[in-house]
């Protein structure tokens, strides 16, 4: 049983590639490893769809943001994984009230190709947050900070209804 | 007859303006082609507008966006009009259960003005896609790839809701 | 009484730092004054987290944008306050037959700290446009024009429906 109009959200993040990765290290996006891909860098695991989808979920329910939520003041957090945010977000955005009705990503960068790992991109983050999730993907034309290729965008919307 | 909550989604699109313009080359954006505006590139017709609009409108129905539906590996669609994708893309979310509520779209850029054709932009798109797009622009005050003249970006939400 | 679909709306707004403040000029964000952070420079107060909101309200309603309300050829607006921007942008979108669902506005910057003041910033752009606002706040990881310090952007959807 939902009440009144549902309740628009808005994400974006942004991450600079890392310029020294660890060796091992990895690239985290949309709720996915991407071995032989160049990571992003950030106290995170920089994982901007999974962040942006966060964000836009806690500003549809109007409960604050990632870094009040899970910031340098919240140290439990530290390190954790994107989809991990994303799920405890989601957690929290029901627990203030709201049913999530879905989240949209899209994912802007010249690497890596996202289409060929969609369905399995939009499984992890629908299922971090249990509801559905869809990823997209473009690029900017060699201009600006993702076309340049110093790091990967990611903006989100949300949408969220009271309970 | 719909069911359930609406569905949000989201798309940005950005193309550089063509740096060596073909003879008798047009800048086409928001559906309308605009002489004596310096063309942008790309492999379409580098409409941001309508390529925003139709990524906006995939993405809230959550079956992919422009590279997978219209890229380089479906033939057919190279050098389509961007109005001709965006009324593709309507048909396939129709198809795909889904009644569309309306679409967004923000012009941002230096150049053209878009205020005086707005009412004719609003009227291409919509046509286009068989439901209400608003059109409206803004500038960044000379900061960004927008604001240093270097290429134009759209960006669109959309609602749609499952019938 | 509402009939029908909501609708959504997306606004994004990019002001610079002023290179050359005025002494005594301060910033104006969110609908808050901020003394001792650099200002951002505009013909009017350079709000871009109010102009952003209502960006987004009236490309939801479908009724033009901030440049054709409240532009150079309205000089009873030159100059005025974002959140007065905001405020009649919703009256006019209520005029026009929709009531207002909600805004969500994230902006966009390495200053100020938004979070300390976030209850502060909601309740006055809320108070605006009598709908609830959602002011949430992220950065850019060094990159761009917000990451290089250059400006501050923000980015807003809204969501009405037609009374």
């Amino acid at each position: 049983m939902t009440t009144g109009l549902p309740r628009t959200g808005v994400g974006v993040d942004v991450h600079a590639y890392d310029p020294d990765p660890a060796p091992g290290a990895v690239l985290h996006l949309a709720g996915l490893a991407w071995p032989g891909e160049r990571p992003l860098a950030g106290h995170s695991d920089a994982d901007v769809a999974a962040h942006a989808a966060a964000d836009a979920l806690l500003s549809a329910a109007g409960i604050g943001d990632l870094g009040q939520h899970f910031g340098t003041a919240e140290p439990r957090w530290a390190g954790a994984a994107g989809v991990v945010l994303l799920g405890e977000a989601a957690r929290r955005v029901r627990e203030a009230g709201f049913e999530i009705g879905n989240v949209a990503v899209q994912v802007i960068g010249n690497r890596p190709r996202l289409g060929p790992r969609r369905a399995e991109a939009e499984a992890a983050l629908s299922g971090a947050c249990g509801a559905p999730v869809s990823v997209t993907a473009t690029t900017t034309d060699g201009l600006g900070l993702t076309g340049r290729g110093e790091g990967v965008a990611a903006i989100a919307t949300a949408l969220v209804v009271e309970r």
